[in-house]
């Protein structure tokens, strides 16, 4: 295995990735059912091989080259495997996102227009340190019937390799060469360059990491760099309310990318409100900026221009005072990364206005920026949030790892037929009606 | 104007774009009415600039740097700009793409998500000669909220100037600086650069062209650089309808995309369909190829590998004959461009085997390759046709040129209520609903 090229292995991907599109629901769940049952019975020599990976961390922890979160991350346990093990079930029992009619117009009798939704063919994966990245891609990627290139870190290299060939054993069924581990840094860079042949990136690490591999690639790439998060508090708020959202925005978990950095207040009810404010964000143990107009109401640090645009990801928060709606969307769209925004108002004219201003995949009104996740947000398992604004925005399900195919059913029709002086006029009707796919491989009856 | 950089132009593009998502549909189809009626009103001064690039573009003809094609493209006349006009009408009364509410779920009591329709941001185009390439774009980013930044082949600078003075003073009520004229060709590289301010690229123009962008830039692309379309003659087919239908597959219109290049047919059917086929062929002018199987049962010349490869865009055409069904998906699958493929059988089964194995963005059955086209397809106006696999696939639409925003209407809710061990379970139920989006700009009442 280990002698095949990073070419050789993308190759074979995209062999597998046409045969996987024919696969039915049920086969892929089945599989990644098969995958759930492996993960738990193979337990033993899973943890053996993260236990060298830990083993070799915590000496680089010692000589100062890793930091104790990334230990963390990397290490698995028992209930570790078991709730990825869950997590894979759960991904198995979605609804098949694939062979969905999204959309059925009559262009003339007999001829029929199906949009069907399909795989996008080949996803490739960079990630760091967290081992079950590895696991969940791949249910993510085999359950949406695409084929999976998966890159991780070195410093999980032993666990990959086990969690790998867990899942290439459980799936034999699955046409060969659907998953592909890429084990040298080296590689990552030839991947970069296959646009012919990869159709999706999906990298997940830090936001440097993201930004790297986005400016390196011309392949889409799926994924979120910083989420610089607002909350703004209108002059029309109820103050209550901004006061537990705003807390609840920041403090409810701070490490995460929908936390809120940057606390906007209306210079009406800055007075009124920031106080109290300030006083709740200080018992949690916020650590709070402001600029001039804040420090003259409230005893805080003087923010810099570059708080402005910073993902603290910590119990850290800058405050601004804005004298108006559009001084608040201006800032937003000027220092915010397009992840999501809160406004809280009683008044829905202005929370509008400031949800059709700010340029973000997620607004809300009188709502938590905690909320912009895809579990909260109904799609099931998340595949990721992306901050760019084509293909898919904002927290990604299971749909944004497809696409979609335009299938025309006729009986001999010509384009002669529609054209020149005696051209028959399209019907061009919409009607309710579902592509009939045929029969799939791994059904049963 | 010549004075401002790339950069400020790309600038100013941005800080319009924001606005222009306020934009009422009727402001922006008003305006769209305002550009036609002025492009007609203006007849005579776009005709004498455009006569300056036609001398021009003459006088090269005659040291043989141009072509006739390339002429012809770029000459206008009165009856060609109103047919530009027409269009434009057409663009301006097109449904509203922005603002429609794509789905929506209800969280909780009184805690809505719903998925809206918003513009991308700022389209950028660099197309060929065509002049009225520059209007259509324009126009499709206008009615779609986008700022255009527009960048036409030297061969039209003259037109491209007169047509977007036309466009900017006949927009004046639309946010200043939504279209932005690029000129240089060193520009370009300076666009390709700005992937954080671009949201999309549009290239026009010859393959190699639109793959010359695709490699250069991290943006994402919308375009199509080959049509490498099949007609399959499956060994169920009436061979009286592969005829009819590989006949205008060909011969209806060789010159664009949409039109086949290849001919498959069963080894099955080959002795009986190709003599009438070939014969039918040739009385059209369709100069032949074959591979040896073929040869076998008609007199054409033989092919070489790189004839399955090739986009030939005219009168000829290549034929193969395959042993099996599942032979004919692999050579599409090796030799096309993802584009349109269409299989001729009686057989429903094999035609869906057909459909869901070739991985192009249209596959037809009992139809001609020529109906995949966004009027056509009842699309409206056409963006252009994509290549692509994310975003958009296929023939595009204007709502290729629309992204969703996630708004979320809550009444003060935190995060903090759903999670932990009292957790509030969501309700995730969808509903029909419509965003209510207020009051937009330029809107009666």
């Amino acid at each position: 295995m280990t002698d095949r090229t990073t070419e050789q292995k993308v190759a074979e991907a995209q062999d597998a990735a046409l045969s996987l599109a024919n696969l039915s629901d049920e086969a892929r769940s089945g599989a990644l059912h098969d995958v759930a049952d492996a993960i738990e019975r193979e337990a033993e020599a899973i943890l053996a091989a993260n236990e060298r990976d830990v083993t070799e961390a915590e000496r680089l922890l010692e000589q100062g080259e890793y930091t104790r979160a990334l230990v963390d991350r990397l290490e698995l346990s028992e209930s570790k495997l078991a709730d990825i093990a869950e997590m894979v079930r759960s991904v198995a029992d979605r609804d098949d996102p694939l062979g969905e009619t999204l959309s059925a117009r009559r262009l003339d009798d007999g001829l029929e227009l199906y949009r069907v939704s399909v795989p996008i063919g080949v996803i490739a994966t960079v990630f760091e340190s967290r081992p079950d990245a590895l696991v969940q891609i791949a249910a993510l990627s085999l359950k949406s019937g695409n084929a999976a290139i998966l890159k991780g870190g070195s410093e999980a290299s032993h666990s990959n390799r086990a969690l790998y060939e867990v899942i290439a054993e459980a799936t034999a069924d699955v046409p060969d060469g659907w998953a592909q581990l890429i084990e040298a840094r080296e590689d990552v860079n030839t991947l970069l360059e296959m646009d012919d042949a990869v159709d999706l990136l999906m990298p997940r690490g830090s936001s440097a990491f993201v930004s790297y591999i986005q400016d390196n690639t011309s392949i889409p790439v799926l994924g979120h760099t910083e989420g610089v998060c607002h909350v703004f508090v209108d002059r029309d708020a109820d103050l209550s309310m901004a006061e537990d959202v705003a807390y609840d925005a920041k403090v409810q978990y701070p490490a995460v990318c929908n936390a809120v950095e940057t606390l906007l207040v209306d210079e009406r009810v800055a007075e009124e409100f920031l106080p109290g404010m300030v006083e709740r964000y200080r018992e949690a143990g916020v650590e709070l900026r402001g600029d001039a107009a804040a420090r003259e109401i409230v005893d805080v640090d003087p923010a810099t221009d570059d708080d402005w645009d910073t993902e603290y990801g910590d119990l850290e928060l800058a405050i601004r005072v804005v004298d108006s709606l559009s001084a608040a969307v201006d800032h937003v769209n000027t220092h915010g990364s397009k992840h999501t925004e809160s406004i809280v108002t009683e008044d829905s004219d202005r929370a509008a206005t400031f949800m059709r201003g700010v340029d973000s995949s997620s607004v809300f009104h009188n709502a938590s920026t905690r909320f912009a996740d895809g579990y909260r947000y109904g799609l099931g398992a998340e595949v990721g949030i992306s901050t760019g604004k084509t293909h898919a925005r904002g927290p990604v399900g299971l749909a944004g790892l497809t696409t979609y195919k335009y299938h025309l059913q006729g009986d001999g029709h010509l384009v002669a037929t529609y054209a020149g002086e005696d051209a028959k006029p399209f019907l061009h009707e919409s009607f309710e009606g579902e592509w009939a796919p045929g029969h799939l491989v791994g059904e049963s009856d």
